[in-house]
């Protein structure tokens, strides 16, 4: 089911790019990181907030937005108080190649060679690695999310864990 | 040739995400803008501005930090007085499948089915309807920006005449 078009922008009805359509919605660093981190499996307000580093304000609003453009719902995880988890919607999901085309520019060309990638992905249907993408390095067929496994480096894994951390412990001591 | 790294942002340092890493290149929906008017042979400063509406500073600010990081170049094209045309670079060409992914996303989930697509491609390897990508609809092979032809939508080109005639208006009578 597509989604009413609902972007209150006046440039939507002005143009029929699609990128700057998508741009209206996810043109902005901070929109493009609360993704990211969804597609990593984040869905508490506060493992997002830590993850891209934004404060409380800019998360929200990004969150809000989110779910007003229908990438993302609101699931009740907690009654008393009232605790939401957020979730990605088919709208959200079919984001991904967008997400995966972003890795692979910012691999390729935001890193030095010695850095090493984030996540290295195995292509489950060939069980080969996966690339960089849009299609399998290792059989040519094209990439999809739930078809590739994930193997984080262990310095990104320590990035992660440190960052957690230390949103932690700054909230403990605020 | 890789770029070195030069990003000032000192979450560069910080990450390994080539996701961030990427966003803070281009995490700015008039820069996207920007590269998608140069994908579309848009060259001169004019173009790109009256195609975006984005103020002139809007778009200089970007254009120049395309140029810093190493996604564009300026080419002198007129000595007295001097006028530049800015043209994508290696790493900017390998933006391509960002913008493909974000067509893809836009057309599918920002439009309404009525309004029709901006742009049909022809896959040129197989002389058939290329579709919404990363592959080829009609043949499955990854789809090269070279390897395709544009046929713009008439509403679009429309669209496009109308905007920079609006532009070129404006600009007389200011």
């Amino acid at each position: 089911m597509k989604k009413k078009v609902t972007m209150a922008d006046s440039q939507a009805s002005t143009t029929l790019c699609p990128v700057a359509r998508a741009e209206m919605v996810v043109g902005d660093r901070w929109t493009v990181l609360a993704l990211r981190e969804l597609f990593m499996g984040s869905h508490r307000f506060e493992e997002i907030q830590a993850q891209t580093e934004g404060t409380p304000q800019m998360i929200a609003a990004r969150l809000k937005k989110l779910e007003a453009e229908g990438l993302v719902v609101r699931r009740l995880y907690n009654v008393r108080p009232k605790r939401y988890e957020y979730h990605l919607t088919k709208k959200g999901e079919a984001f991904y190649p967008v997400i995966l085309a972003l890795r692979g520019w910012g691999e390729t060309w935001c890193k030095s060679a010695s850095e090493g990638r984030a996540i290295t992905y195995t292509h489950r249907l060939c069980g080969k690695p996966a690339g960089l993408g849009p299609v399998c390095e290792s059989c040519g067929l094209p990439l999809k999310r739930e078809e590739m496994t994930a193997a984080l480096n262990p310095a990104y894994c320590d990035e992660r864990d440190s960052r957690l951390q230390a949103f932690k412990e700054e909230r403990a001591h605020s």
